[in-house]
């Protein structure tokens, strides 16, 4: 039997990459608190509190409202095959990897898939959308708010107008724009929404926060069959989070205390001062990237995410290098492409306590050294210029 | 918008329930460490620190070791849709609430299920489980280890034999059993073998440990169709966890550190020293329980689970108030019986921290004050005595 290991200490990096982000040390700190039993009353105050304050980050009223026990990708799955049934007709519109790993998901649970690709770095061209579905009997459009893997955000309301024309159910993914880009998920008509808990909520991987619409209640309460999965069963986890406190699994405490922690961190701000922070953040880093001579791969400055801002790499530079040196001489982590868009563009997420001005500013700094080690060189100090100039503005 | 809520302060609960139990300090240390990129080379360090130590605590050489991102019923999960595809049979033996649920699960995938209910208390009727699958071509045969439901500890050594005859995969829940009880994987031929991370293992709960031998990895790499599941597809997340670190879900990276640190508890102790601990303690507790007169629900002492102590509640006496009066005086959280034993038994956990003499002792003075207030009256400090006598022998 191998003697046990010694302790692992963990190396700070700043995380500004497209998720996991910073985490407040008031996050850190919460999960340090005492585990306690599934039905504790103290426990259940903090899910209740949970369930309160992510309707406010979801700006809606609906009750089932609360964090699936897995990481984005189980809420993904959960707001996927707890809405169809075999043979049920899904249209998913796909500009990048998130969105086809939903197509993916929908195959697998025994969905007809009607796929509509977009060109990666555009918004979705809607009359395409609307002619792939039309005539069909669609249960659910699901869509991607903002592309983890491209940078754009897919302006949400037209779709509810396409989903309502077709019957069907919309199903968002908001794991990279929820408490960093406006959602209003009752005002678009957004019948199943879902997130990550590690992203602008700043909270460590391990939760989905999920809410689902009365119309989606509906449909989940009167399946012919019951959902393929047990864990991810929304109707069953509904019934631990709403009044009946029925038990179904023994929840991820510590990690309910953090999100807990997070989301006050959050609302302490105020939502609408968090977007528009995270705004400001992403507006001084292009300008600063552009005053750098970089390109953003979203060409149009309206379909930017200002959450995942994703950067051409430039001809003739070596991306994975530029990545090492901000690494290991700066500590900074930042992402490549992953995909079709390996090698070619770079991903720098500025979520949650991420989309901080300074923190802007040493990561222009440290690129522009970082690139001119590798070849490419900036105007000197051009970039952080550029981007105090909009945060003094 | 409301305002953001007051922190919350958890009161320190003496968890001896059915899980989750006692978290050593140093755990919850653990997760205040900085979060990471799920491909920091650190990340990965713990990564393969966790998968060593998982397979010393599951006594295997297996290479598909790892914990699965969700709670112990994803790992009941992830251990049947994997490996059954819709038509296939599978047996399950049933004693109790965790071994229906497996049968739910099998239901909800498509197995053809082959039931087999033994009277809760009581090891399964193995010659019942030989005439059920006679004949049959069987995919899964699959049981509980230590039925939480019950506190039944099911002999897992005849179940290899019934498993080879019958040409189906072993898939064993040692939820309540990892780190507690005797388990030797490779040498009793268990082919998928799971757990959670919040009982012997004394980490919250969030993650399930898997274990998946290489029969079973052949299984899974020729089904015929996708796993239902996208999540929960072992194939590709044991892509991450392999050489390749493929890109799958975004890891719990906090709750890695907690199960990180919390073996490196259980190694340090020595896993046989472990186990000898966890019998003592129950020793202990049943020695004490009997002098206070009251009786064990699993009769014969050689069924009985070390970990989940179920004890009868005595006629007249009401279990809600029992339970009451411990949490409200003592601070101490037993567990009411679930399923059809709700009101006839209580559930006493002794795993991990919480398999520890002086809070056998704590427990014992406890529950006679709470039962002599709740009419039932014991021969004063009798259940302690019996107790002491047995750890200082």
């Amino acid at each position: 039997m191998p003697v046990a290991f010694p302790s692992i200490t963990i190396p700070k990096r700043l995380l500004m990459g497209p998720g996991p982000s910073e985490v407040d040390p008031r996050v850190y700190h919460a999960m340090t608190q005492p585990v306690v039993g599934y039905l504790d009353p103290t426990l259940l105050q903090v899910m209740d509190q949970i369930h309160t304050m992510l309707r406010t980050v979801f700006c809606t009223r609906n009750a089932a409202t609360f964090p699936l026990p897995g990481t984005g990708s189980a809420g993904m799955e959960a707001s996927l095959i707890n809405f169809i049934e075999p043979g049920d007709e899904v249209a998913v519109i796909v500009g990048g990897v998130f969105a086809a790993r939903m197509c993916e998901m929908v195959e697998r649970c025994g969905g007809k898939l009607i796929r509509t690709d977009h060109r990666p770095g555009t918004t979705a061209d809607l009359d395409r959308v609307r002619g792939a579905i039309r005539g069909k009997k669609v249960k659910v459009l699901a869509a991607v708010h903002s592309e983890t893997s491209t940078g754009v955000c897919q302006p949400l309301e037209p779709l509810k107008e396409i989903a309502r024309e077709a019957g069907a159910l919309l199903v968002v993914d908001t794991v990279s724009s929820l408490g960093g880009i406006p959602l209003q998920v009752d005002a678009w008509g957004v019948d199943v929404c879902y997130s990550g808990s590690q992203k602008c909520l700043g909270c460590p991987p391990g939760l989905a926060p999920i809410t689902i619409g009365e119309r989606a209640v509906e449909v989940l309460h009167h399946r012919q069959r019951p959902v393929q999965s047990w864990y991810l069963d929304l109707s069953m986890i509904e019934k631990y989070w709403g009044q009946e406190r029925r038990y179904h699994h023994t929840p991820p405490v510590s990690m309910l205390y953090a999100l807990h922690e997070a989301l006050r961190v959050v609302l302490e701000e105020d939502l609408e001062a968090v977007w528009a922070r995270h705004q400001q953040c992403h507006r001084a880093l292009v300008r600063g990237l552009e005053a750098m001579g970089l390109k953003m791969f979203v060409e149009k400055p309206e379909a930017r995410a200002w959450t995942v801002n994703t950067v051409c790499v430039p001809d003739g530079v070596d991306e994975a290098r530029v990545r090492a040196s901000l690494g290991d001489r700066f500590g900074i982590e930042i992402a490549p492409g992953i995909g079709e868009l390996r090698g070619k563009i770079w991903r720098i997420g500025l979520m949650g306590r991420t989309a901080n001005a300074p923190l802007v500013l040493l990561l222009l700094n440290a690129l522009e050294s970082a690139l001119g080690e590798n070849g490419f060189s900036c105007p000197r100090g051009a970039g952080v210029a550029a981007a105090e100039s909009l945060f003094h503005a």
